[in-house]
């Protein structure tokens, strides 16, 4: 028997998905080695872990060096690093799908051309753009930086048409440095996620449609399979599928989209694993993290089917009483390893039942002992 | 909000079974750090390795100042290390159980203590005892060591009075050190285990009974829940109840048992999680690792059902091709990372499937394409 060599897997951005990625690969015999700026970075609690900042190309080096494909936790990492990995090492998703996705300018054109409607949007660059855009956009409607934004943050709100003033001085200035983006606020009916994974071969899934909702910007419960979807998860299905060829991406990705009037519309693109695809590590047969493992190290992808009803509470900010979880049937845990700050995500539940009666009772029990009724609430009104 | 400092787990040995506790036990917050002998223990991928033998007190002292329970990868290691250990440091399970379970001689007389049948057996130091024992015990019988054997190892088998002397020169050198035992030989008609549950507290728990066939005395293939158990289930959880009380165990032990005429006996006591318990990493609500974790830290226990039907292929030696695994709905390939070895455990795969005809289907697809029909073989005859 000749000596084997473990596929050695390279994460930039040492978090939860990081962390949760790494779980994923360890049983596929998959080492992982992850960077990131911060010595504490909670993926290090499972995995080796590079301290270094972005522009540190001696660890960078190194690191390219020990691992067989690079891949992303975190979708801001600059393109110059993700280009300059990519001349030394596979890197999956491709820098050019990142860099897409690091632009909402970028993005929401790219879905355009790939059939998916989006937000009425224009570009904004200077005070004077703000005035032309919203005479055209209109109000109510929200301004938001092209770059570096994420759960809700680098955006401002325009409630009417006199907001403009308020809204230039909350962002003008990141506007000046990487520009700006006006949508129309859309008053949609629901907010949906695909989270979907291709291949090397070019094999693509789609799991069942998640449905979502955030609070202050940030993702608070979600329920998969989405009920009453009718034709959207087909349409959902093609619509990234479309989006994937195009960008001839490798890996998992989620596309956060809003329903309205019965239609999607494409909201935003993560180029990577996504918080509302966290269900898929009990809900589904192949989690996402498990599937952008083997995707972008060319094994073959796992079925994605749903194993039942799945609902997820996000933990943000501190850890509630695990106690309600840890004791209530097919209901899991997940302490990301981090310390309590405000408006942080630090760990999410994810409570999976047969079918809608169970799934209510055991998050009716769960909520009401955690005095979370609040945020339980949405999914319970939707089971029934 | 305060500091938090996460519970850290100290495990002795960092084989496949340390290696699954820092990932069962990650997700609910808990560090893990491992001491191993060997460098390159495949419990190190995942969680930080301390590099020490059982008599390295510096190393040791370092460790039980770093975690907040000890507990075993390993039953063999020394009773020294453990009782040194629990003067410094919690230790789950506690050394006397530990104790009991590295002696085959104490092992059975406590079974019978706590009600469990067992095949005869007779204590044997010396040639003369082995002579005595063979009378009274007859033939076939298993010539043992009293301590240190495992997956088959330190046995021989007597097909008849006559193999005396070559028992003796096989295993009288390792009798005068640590004392053999003649066990009659069964005719057993099936083979089971029962992994038990403890915790802090007293909650007590069974998974439901696996059944198990071993090839050459280790592990080849896992059913579980066992077919056609009618009251065994009841009798087996009573049992293990028993010991588990008398030796105030807290965590995860598997009991081995035959069954004879409708009746148990017991084999042995494994005093930590078990290979015949890995399927239930997917096939039950709460994994035997993730409830040996909460245990041992003090946790509510989790839910033992089982999902469906489950069952377990053990790759020894070395691994097979993934794809077949990889490729089937809700089948779960597990890579320790260790080299290939002869005899070495190097990974398993489950099979989950909600009914038998599914599972038969599954088993039969993998283990056809896998030129494995022969280890599958016993589970599809029972499963028919």
């Amino acid at each position: 028997m000749s000596e084997r060599r473990q596929p050695v897997l390279g994460i930039l951005g040492g978090g939860q998905l990081a962390r949760m990625l790494a779980l994923a690969g360890a049983p596929l015999g998959v080492k992982t080695l992850v960077v990131d700026s911060a010595g504490d970075a909670c993926a290090g609690q499972v995995a080796p872990l590079v301290v270094a900042d972005w522009t540190d190309y001696e660890a960078l080096a190194r690191f390219a060096s020990m691992v067989d494909v690079v891949t992303f936790d975190f979708e801001n990492v600059p393109a110059e690093t993700a280009h300059w990995l990519a001349e030394r090492v596979a890197v999956s998703p491709v820098p050019g799908a990142l860099a897409v996705a690091q632009d909402r300018l970028a993005e929401k054109t790219l879905f355009r051309e790939c059939g998916l409607d989006t937000p009425a949007f224009v570009a904004v660059d200077t005070r004077e753009d703000l005035g032309r855009a919203i005479a055209e956009v209109g109000a109510p409607a929200i301004l938001k930086t092209r770059r570096l934004g994420y759960d809700g943050k680098g955006q401002f709100r325009l409630k009417t048409v006199g907001d403009a003033d308020a809204a230039w001085a909350a962002l003008g200035a990141q506007g000046a440095a990487h520009g700006l983006i006006l949508e129309a606020f859309v008053p949609f009916e629901r907010e949906l996620s695909v989270i979907a994974v291709r291949s090397r071969e070019g094999d693509f899934r789609t799991w069942p449609l998640t449905r979502n909702w955030h609070t202050d910007g940030v993702l608070s419960l979600s329920l998969a399979p989405a009920p009453d979807i009718d034709e959207l998860q087909r349409r959902a299905t093609e619509l990234a599928r479309t989006l994937a060829e195009r960008l001839d991406y490798v890996g998992v990705f989620a596309l956060e989209l809003f329903v309205k009037d019965g239609k999607l519309l494409g909201n935003e693109m993560a180029p990577r694993v996504h918080n509302s695809g966290h269900w898929t590590i009990e809900g589904a047969h192949t989690s996402q993290f498990e599937n952008h493992v083997r995707a972008v190290l060319g094994m073959p992808l796992g079925d994605i089917g749903a194993r039942g009803l799945s609902c997820m509470f996000n933990w943000i900010g501190e850890l509630p009483d695990p106690a309600p979880v840890l004791t209530t049937t097919d209901a899991h845990w997940h302490d990301y390893g981090k310390q309590a700050r405000s408006g942080r995500k630090v760990g999410h539940a994810t409570v999976c039942a047969p079918d809608a009666r169970v799934l209510a009772e055991r998050l009716n029990h769960i909520a009401h002992d955690l005095g979370r009724d609040g945020q339980a609430q949405p999914a319970l009104q939707v089971l029934g």
